[in-house]
């Protein structure tokens, strides 16, 4: 497995395009011959309009294109909402020349207010027009969709098999100036079966976006798309003919995952620090998990790392309450590779570099043989003005 | 029922006082004649020392004197914690004349830490010289346990039946520079028996101290104590006998421990503004209180009231992911008295002023009965400051 550049256009068979003026922004990509497709969508009971379409529209277990706009999330907005949602999908179905419900929709950005259907129309010509199989069709989608990112956000690999996984997200925190949402759009040039992708799906969400953490909000727009072209012409191995198997799919599924969330919790709202938790020798992987995310959560272990300081108290009271299984006599914590707690023993002399950018926090709970890994980042000031001094 | 002045000490039998120097604070308190104690604890799985041994003495049901102090939590202490702990039990328990089983121990401040506890003996006798059931003694007390707090807290009440509950309570979010920590100290001279004191403190904290928000941290050293001093000469209620019924204790109690608690909340660290939500018409007691929860602890939520934003997309979508049921289509949402979604419908023309420290979110789910309310304030650059730029 090595890491390719092209972002979501490395894929075979994957053409992207975006454009963005001001706070709006539309974006298009297609997925030629696509085999199958899956979702994951946000927890949150109030869910918005999009969701509800792209939901309905997957049970044919297909996508051959998905449109986004950021600048309006189309959440909150009733009947005039959906109805919105599903002309947008319309609107790229025409215009692609294939039934509407293979189209995936997406938006991103203020809520209550209905979308502007005329600004989308007037544009989308001008986005499949400009639909390209290159890395510069891939960066000009995952700007489109930007809304307080500081960066476009795309990752892509390519398997020993040859088979290529990629894609482009979006999502830092909370949209200016109302909701948190984290959009992704995965492919693969696999012909993987729509049962094997939507579990592999599940798995490689549950270890990667849902295992960030930037403030605790979870929107009402989350959504991962997951499409299969099937370009590579390879197919998944059986017992008598080789091919592509499903642990080699599952982690390249989960690296592109894994890098894309990264990069969301790494440019989280006024984030100056990247911080990885991971939680080893938990009794279960439901424990690692808690503990965790808990701990990424902590606006106390936030603040800690933003002033530089190896607080480990706020860190072992954050697994302390994060539900997981433990006890203080076998913990122990390193941060930055530096052992501050040794089996509920205090290291006196530790001396901890908190200075870089990245910090990582290691917690052994000694109980048993589940880990966990989560990403965050620190709590800034800057965090509280961009989501306090605006006033709508 | 009506609010008196004193505290703790406007307890009948109940004497306090506490010395401050510095970060460092020492406090008695005493009920003569104690009926019974009961007690509430935090539920991380990390637990201070302090904790262990007042849950210890507590099987006797009965507490005569409590000592407290600030500047050093105990917490992460290991053997050394437990012992010191009950050493300060026994400093108390000696000067006082009283069994050292019938002492509660509370220490807030830096975890990992061991007490200094020649300077607790140090200063002991000069504590227990100041103790007087005057208000000066009260405060002297509220006074002696703050850490990051900006103001003592103390409240009391007087039931019809002249029946007084009164106590003292400290809570800033967290403690400087390590831990959050709450304690509340109350007390009663009415002759309440364990059982039913125990029953109505649970009930109470889970109406006041459990529904408080700062940072959504929870730290290993909470704590509230309840003692019935039985000064006042009132026993229980009888079929046959005049007295103080349970309702009316109930009421009482419940005042004063939220009274203490909206103090905490008002005093949470860099907080600007004081937050109350109050979510009605839920489905069941549980669903009100997961909503108003997650709304009072939201970072979005909490940031939109820095910025005197009436955001209330963010306090909607905090509802969504509650795991409270809801129904987009019957929300209704007030702030500060000014209905902004009224059944699903944005009311375009609402005007909210949002410029007052005291910001009422009020939210109506329409599919039941049950309400809650919780309390937190808003996140600011201070309190960002106040975490990240201490050094240790």
């Amino acid at each position: 497995m090595k890491e390719v550049t092209g972002g979501v256009c490395a894929v075979r068979g994957v053409r992207a395009y975006g454009i963005k003026e001001g706070k709006n922004g539309l974006a298009v990509i297609t997925g030629i011959g696509s085999s199958a497709s899956a979702g994951v969508f946000t927890r949150n009971k109030i869910i918005a309009a999009p969701l509800v379409v792209t939901r309905e529209h997957l049970k044919s277990q297909q996508l051959s294109a998905i449109i986004a706009n950021s600048g309006c999330a189309n959440a909150f907005t009733g009947e005039q909402g959906l109805s919105d949602a599903a002309g947008m999908a319309g609107i790229a179905a025409d215009r692609l020349g294939v039934p509407v419900g293979l189209i995936g929709v997406a938006s991103t950005g203020v809520i209550g207010v209905s979308l502007d259907m005329g600004w989308i129309k007037d544009r989308i010509d001008s986005v499949i027009a400009g639909l390209s199989d290159t890395a510069e069709g891939s960066t000009a989608a995952a700007r489109s969709i930007m809304t307080t990112d500081t960066r476009p956000k795309e990752f892509a690999i390519e398997l020993v098999s040859g088979v290529r996984i990629g894609g482009i997200a979006k999502g830092s925190g909370m949209i200016f100036p109302d909701m948190a949402t984290m959009l992704a759009f995965i492919y693969t040039d696999a012909d993987v079966p729509y049962e094997m992708l939507n579990s592999c799906l599940k798995r490689a969400v549950d270890r990667s976006f849902n295992m960030i953490v930037v403030d605790g909000d979870t929107s009402t727009s989350d959504m991962v798309l997951l499409t299969a072209t099937a370009e590579m012409g390879i197919k998944m191995k059986t017992p008598d003919e080789p091919g592509l198997s499903e642990p080699e799919f599952q982690e390249g599924l989960d690296c592109v995952c894994i890098e894309l969330a990264k990069m969301i919790a790494r440019d989280g709202e006024g984030a100056e620090k990247f911080i990885e938790v991971r939680v080893t020798d938990a009794k279960t992987d439901g424990d690692a998990k808690l503990a965790a995310k808990a701990i990424v959560r902590s606006p106390l272990v936030k603040t800690a790392v933003h002033g530089e300081d190896p607080n480990w108290g706020r860190v072992i009271a954050a697994a302390g309450y994060s539900g997981a299984d433990l006890d203080p006599d076998r913990i122990s914590l390193a941060i930055t590779g530096v052992t501050v707690v040794d089996r509920g023993g205090i290291v006196d002399d530790a001396v901890v570099d908190m200075s870089g950018t990245d910090i990582e926090i290691a917690v052994d709970l000694g109980l048993g043989a589940c880990e966990a890994v989560a990403w965050g980042c620190d709590l800034t000031a800057g965090y509280v003005r961009i989501n306090a001094d605006y006033t709508s």
